[in-house]
């Protein structure tokens, strides 16, 4: 905003999305993604607002459960949360949809007051995939090692350098970034017939990375990596070797994100 | 088929669907049916196909977990089940999925053997509809009182006249039509929280039925519709009024099509 601080009203949106369709959070050319949805329809209510920021990105065909991004507004523009959120609705596509929305003190910020998130993969074992789960799991028929995939994610509970599980990202930044990270857990379960779920929880995750950790427990539950190759990599033994197998993005979800208790309280 | 019968070997397939955007089962100009992409896969497998038959049609947006169909093949065509399966999975688009497919007598006939259905409608009373329940439910924010769908649709169990629940067919054909059917089951559970499931099993359903079932059962939750004016309806004594309410396709979803025993099994 170019308003002064003080003359700005700061809202945090809770927001859930069917990433099928979008290219991703983040604004690009071409426009097909969650945060230019977001933004036009914000400004379609109200041209002065200039941006509206996520907790962090999700990638193409990701979707969110529990996305929160934050929007600030002049002052003198007299909606409440519950309006916002009731013409947010009215605006976007059915496959976004705000759950929630409350004015938060000036110093909230939905990326930075962030102390950790939650993401679920699914995958499918079924012989044939349902349709209506086309996109929201990743079809591996026939993968049943529920022992092999627990073990595997086991090993990345903790904190570890996880450079080894990241993809570049192209602003050219990753030399000289911060690649540690705490997961506080790291969980396995059947949630129904052909269903896994692996879930992740932790402090904060680089770009891809829990695609790169997911696409590692399968590759041990077939066989193709062992726990002692997993364990290098997280001692960055092998630093320029990346993990072998990045999983798609369609069974993956934010589910998520977590804040300090001041800024839960509503 | 043109070829004599004997020359012929009927397959029965079960699939589902994800109809939302598809125009419905039945083939029609466009082309964007179920019926029309599964011809279109068949004869791109095998040009000699002539038709492929379903156990009845279903609407513009209706989903489907198990619907019927059958289809004949030259009985020269050599072609397992299995291999039928594999391939037609590998040409449909994967919102459309081949569960089953075998070898049938030739008498078997998807539509006219069938001795029943069973149908689920999905309402949402959430405040806001989950992105990805987007098309899958009807979304009746805050519609709680299942006590009186319940008794609704207890209403429609046995035998009736559902003349006053369907919509006419664009074809004339109605008023020589046998409008009695059965409905053996009709059941309202709350899957979880603020998802309503109203089940309907019966030996048939008119056409648009169950919407209009389901339109009447939310009309009476609503306290606009009482069991006195249901009860008229279903005994005809009002046949020229239909029943006020269509639901719509959305929530709609064919979970079963009965057979008699001989064609079910393995």
């Amino acid at each position: 905003m170019n308003e002064e601080k003080g003359a700005c009203k700061r809202f945090r949106l809770d927001l859930a999305y069917d990433g099928r369709g979008y290219d991703g959070w983040q604004s690009q050319a071409g426009g097909n993604t969650i945060q230019d949805i977001l933004l036009e329809s914000l400004q379609s209510i109200c041209t002065r607002i200039k941006t509206v920021q996520g907790s962090g990105r999700t990638d193409a065909g990701v979707c969110a459960e529990a996305q929160v991004a934050h929007f600030d507004v002049p002052g003198d523009w007299r909606m409440t949360a519950v309006e916002w959120q009731k013409a947010l609705n009215a605006k976007l596509p059915p496959q976004i949809r705000i759950f929630a929305c409350r004015e938060m003190p000036a110093d909230f910020h939905s990326r930075f007051s962030a102390t950790g998130k939650c993401y679920r993969y699914s995958i499918d074992t079924s012989p044939v995939l349902h349709p209506l789960r086309h996109g929201l799991a990743w079809h591996r028929a026939g993968l049943s090692d529920v022992g092999r995939l627990r073990r595997a994610a086991a090993l990345f509970e903790g904190e570890h350098d996880f450079r080894s599980f990241s993809a570049n990202r192209k602003d050219g930044k990753d030399e000289t970034r911060d690649t540690v990270r705490t997961i506080e857990r790291a969980s396995v379960e059947e949630a129904s017939s052909g269903r896994l779920e692996i879930v992740f929880e932790g402090n904060g995750f680089l770009y891809k990375m829990v695609r790169f950790l997911v696409g590692s427990c399968v590759y041990h539950a077939k066989g193709k990596l062992t726990q002692e190759e997993i364990v290098a990599f997280l001692e960055g033994k092998t630093p320029t070797v990346k993990a072998p197998y990045c999983a798609p993005p369609d069974g993956l979800t934010l589910v998520a994100v977590r804040y300090p208790v001041e800024f839960e309280g509503k």
